[in-house]
């Protein structure tokens, strides 16, 4: 490496602030940070030792029966167990940053020297592949997820190094991508390939922001452009592996949005995560090169997910079959897949929107996705999960310690520790806060030092003290989001009222003056409970009603209604309470009020009945939809019946 | 063959009257019934033929690549390619009986004489295990459906020397019996194995009726007592094969109704026509064993279906998963398996029920599935199906021309073809009448032959005149069903009302009298549309209304409405009126009447909003649901929201 500082740029485009400058002392963030480094990233090392994962790092011994079988696709699980590892020790290594930790650094120093000791000599690196049928590396990149897992471990390489310091992992990565960059490329000699299950190109990008070495850049711009290129690479790779192409079991190349270049993609199709990690990664170049057809590519499908396709709890990707997308409005409610990966890297995505213009836009879905479907994918207990993230249930679903396909519990591990990151961005002469939380962070803007602290009870109270504090007076403008969600937004410095409609411009208000310490920014997000009615095309919800308080989804869980919420019926008219408890897994704020249940009276042994069933007084409660599924087992409901 | 009259019992248990002594000379039927003749058969065979089914019968030559691959189960679909060719000789005897077709009876011989050359000398006979691996015959019951096939070769078999005397298939089937009977047994030396997938066991009983000789009845009831029995034979047989049992792949041996003996089972479990093809072997039995620990049980089993499981369509089995049953009042609409297979057997079962005791609530069931759940499987054209047969569509149902999985085309054909079966049984002393259409029939009772014509537009309309032609004056009780869905109806008798109350028991009204030629029958059957509401723990059907008129279940589609039927609301005290479109597929009833639709104005671009979206007044359509899907692709909704 010549060169770990990221570049600094001169221009308006944001650069996030690491994660480490923020930390979580009280309030709603520092439970789950907590519970993510003392108990998610310990438990999840334990899953992989106990579960046989780490078995596929014996690269000496001859490899033992499958721990998961090949599927229809001819992937098994265990085909990209390397991208496990990798999310892990990100998550980890996240935390470390924080504090290190010599039994956490033992276990990831462990795995690193495995991963060493079995990469082949030309830098290639998979465990499956070296270890099962090296002849077959790089004959398959439709279906194998080659490249996927050696960004994956990229991105941890990269986390683990800029904790700790240490070398080694980032050093073997480094041999893997350079054995990338010289297989594929349009040079003569090359593979026109790239990885049906894009992430790669995201870790290039990291790579390359690490080092300002250009030619990780330069290899994920080539990634990116050749992805939909015609003649299709899969077909010949088909060809060449003596399968006919028409015979992929997936029908499209939309799957792996492999069907047309990527700036002519205008709708967004196929697997969520794949699309998603795409994005992301097309947002990064767009930063990175100032791409505008890259933008204007992203821009649409941004605005045909948002306007089609997203689950009110920011959850996406509605179908089990293809883990992904389906038609337009197609949002069922019990089916929901929702993959957790997908609403955190939908979190990932967005925030790399708001890096190339600042547009509360992205951020109120990055938002949504932290408060919401990313975070219902963890119990509270930081070591249950869901993969899918459904917005009903009867009971059957319920978080699983392990997953056959565990991709998300690292995920959804990976976005907690570093949410401290999505909260402040910079430019030379702007601070913008993003998150709301209660936070204490060191932000650097024109060369000064500004500590900046949220005191809130966010998301459950609408008042937020930001105290500013720069070493010495310094001018820079402070963009404030301004929730989409919030009707009355009200903002005052050291105490005197700013008139926010000539400062704000898409979603955020630019207060400019010189900042002295002790200035004191109060905003009031006044969040009075929302009721919220779908498009409707989205026929799943025709006639019911979900209910929002702030940036938190609620739903209605038979825990708490004694009943199955969906014989709950809400009226239009009548008013919702909001309280505060504190028992309620860690503090929370409930919803309540009066309803009508359908009652079951008079109805033994009989399935049909020419009479309706009555309806009779109730009340109902609501608790945010992210904690859901942590008690005892029963029906939930976010869209609820409403007359 | 020593006998193949079906022995007569000198007691009160109902025997059905063959299909082929009644006909449709116009009539609801008539259309179905020839499409099926003219269309539906010969196109299975020509599916058969080009879909490379016919190849598995190619026993001279090495086995080409598989149709179909191998499933996680270790089942493919090629396994069972025999049962197709069964039902299909089983659907196309039953339209020979009635008139025979050389060119029909010509492919049959055909693929007679290929199964009677693969057939070994020992009797086994198996397309699969023949050519691919006959040193694993019998050696997993539990998954690879041997019996399963071969019950269905036996079954078509027996139907085909019926309709033409031809005896060489049944020959060979019977060959293949005794090697079943040689084979499986508590006898020292057999194996105590069972198929899991039920269905050798109805043909068993088929073959006894047919040959009088008892060990055919005694090996079924071994299969049926021997199911569930510990230790499971499907743990020993898993052992030998060197597999863990637990890792059965289904999980429960309930999944194939062999958790525990069939006697104990309280409870219906499992794949639905599994499930349903026991019960009505198991029925048969108790039909001819007077077995009334048998009964006991079915008549638990029947509550538990029709009283918690049982779509309104009669569709049952709602999980793809299992292809069978989840928990009570799991009933959703748009995931709905409900396979055709499953409602055809569904009927299978309930019509012999009715034979063991006289009891409308049985033929209902048998009426629902003949007019909705089976019927919705196979198009109008006759030659286009369903599978799966949801209560709900977005649009994304289309009727299949042939089936990955093409068990259900020739379910339905077999189950059209015979529809004659259903509609009559006797005893010495009565005559019954399950179903009420426009035919006419030869019945005999007490040694005298009946002439029984049926003139209605039934099920459209709600007067059936049935006439009574004996040979000669006879005294019987002539049994009408009374449907329950029928709340007004009235019989008369030359023109003098009977009084139904003290003559109906069971649902079935009692007419005993000296029968003369000439006397003729008026049932009045009033059908005013109703509206059905569902069980509150039915809960996907919350606030939603189904409309029946007489036995036809009705649902709504988007060609009818042009708006997706999820966005109509219908009023609960809006009438609601029926017309008969004789251009709408053949003739039909229709549904029509004021409701509200849900207005998608001024959503542009807005996913979700705070405003509830505006109802405004409309009209509604519904067609009979097993007319739908055989005009352009739309949404269908069978519960239609009310308020």
């Amino acid at each position: 490496m010549n060169n770990h500082v990221r570049p600094q740029r001169a221009d308006s485009r944001h650069v996030p602030v690491d994660h480490a400058k923020v930390s979580f002392e009280s309030g709603f963030w520092k439970s789950w940070h907590d519970t993510v480094r003392d108990v998610t990233v310990p438990t999840q090392y334990k899953r992989l030792d106990e579960e046989k994962f780490l078995e596929v790092l014996d690269f000496k011994s001859p490899p033992g029966p499958l721990a998961r079988p090949i599927q229809p696709s001819g992937l098994s699980m265990q085909h990209f167990f390397d991208s496990d590892f990798g999310k892990w020790i990100e998550a980890a290594s996240y935390m470390l940053k924080y504090r290190r930790d010599p039994d956490i650094e033992e276990k990831i120093d462990g795995i690193v020297a495995r991963l060493e000791e079995g990469q082949l000599p030309d830098g290639y690196l998979n465990s499956w592949f070296i270890r099962r049928e090296p002849e077959n590396r790089w004959t398959n990149l439709r279906d194998l997820h080659e490249m996927y897992s050696m960004g994956h471990l990229l991105e941890g390489a990269i986390a683990y190094f800029e904790a700790t310091g240490k070398r080694r992992f980032l050093e073997v990565m480094i041999r893997c991508v350079e054995h990338i960059i010289d297989t594929f490329g349009t040079e003569e000699g090359k593979l026109r390939g790239y990885d049906a299950h894009e992430e790669i190109e995201i870790a290039l990008i990291k790579l390359y922001r690490l080092t300002g070495e250009e030619k990780y850049l330069k290899q994920a711009s080539y990634f990116v452009d050749e992805r939909g290129q015609t003649p299709s690479y899969y077909d010949a790779e088909a060809r060449a592996r003596g399968e006919e192409p028409d015979d992929y079991i997936f029908e499209t190349y939309a799957y792996s949005q492999a069907h047309k270049p990527v700036r002519e993609q205008e709708e967004v199709e196929g697997h969520a995560v794949r699309a998603t990690y795409l994005f992301a990664a097309m947002t990064d170049l767009a930063h990175e090169t100032a791409d505008d057809s890259l933008r204007d590519a992203l821009e649409k499908l941004f605005d045909h997910l948002t306007s089609k396709l997203l689950y009110v709890t920011g959850g996406i990707g509605s179908s089990k079959d293809n883990e992904g997308f389906t038609r337009e409005f197609d949002l069922p409610n019990e089916t929901a897949y929702a993959e957790t990966c997908a609403s955190v890297a939908l979190g990932f995505w967005t925030y790399r929107m708001a890096q190339t213009r600042l547009d509360a836009r992205y951020t109120d879905i990055l938002e949504l996705v932290a408060y919401n479907g990313a975070l219902s994918g963890i119990a509270r207990d930081g070591e249950h999960y869901f993969y899918e993230n459904p917005l009903e249930s009867h009971g059957q679903h319920r978080r699983w310690k392990w997953h056959y396909c565990p991709c998300c519990p690292t995920n959804i591990a990976r976005f907690i520790a570093s949410i401290g990151s999505y909260h402040y961005s910079t430019t030379e002469t702007e601070i913008a806060v993003h998150l709301y939380s209660e936070n204490a962070a060191t932000v650097t803007v024109g060369a000064r030092d500004v500590q900046l602290r949220q005191t809130t009870n966010y998301p459950w109270d609408a008042e937020i003290t930001l105290q500013v504090d720069p070493e010495e007076p310094v001018e820079f403008g402070l963009c404030l989001r301004i929730p989409g969600w919030c009707r009355t937004p009200s903002v005052t410095v050291n105490g005197e009222e700013v008139a926010l409609g000539p400062v704000t411009t898409n979603g955020y208000a630019r207060i400019a003056r010189t900042w002295s310490p002790g200035d004191t920014v109060k905003l009031q997000l006044p969040m009075p409970v929302e009721r919220l009615y779908a498009h409707p095309d989205a026929t799943e919800n025709a006639g019911r009603v979900a209910l929002k308080r702030g940036p938190v989804v609620y739903c209605v869980e038979e825990v708490d209604n004694g009943i199955a919420p969906q014989r709950l019926v809400l009226s239009s008219e009548d008013a919702i309470e909001a309280d505060f408890r504190s028992d309620l897994l860690g503090g929370a704020t409930v919803l309540h009020g009066p309803a009508r249940s359908i009652d079951s009276g008079g109805w033994d042994g009989q399935l049909y009945s020419r009479t309706p069933p009555r309806e009779v007084p109730a009340t109902f409660t609501a608790v945010p939809y992210h904690l859901w599924a942590n008690r005892e087992a029963g029906g939930m409901l976010v869209w609820m019946m409403e007359r």
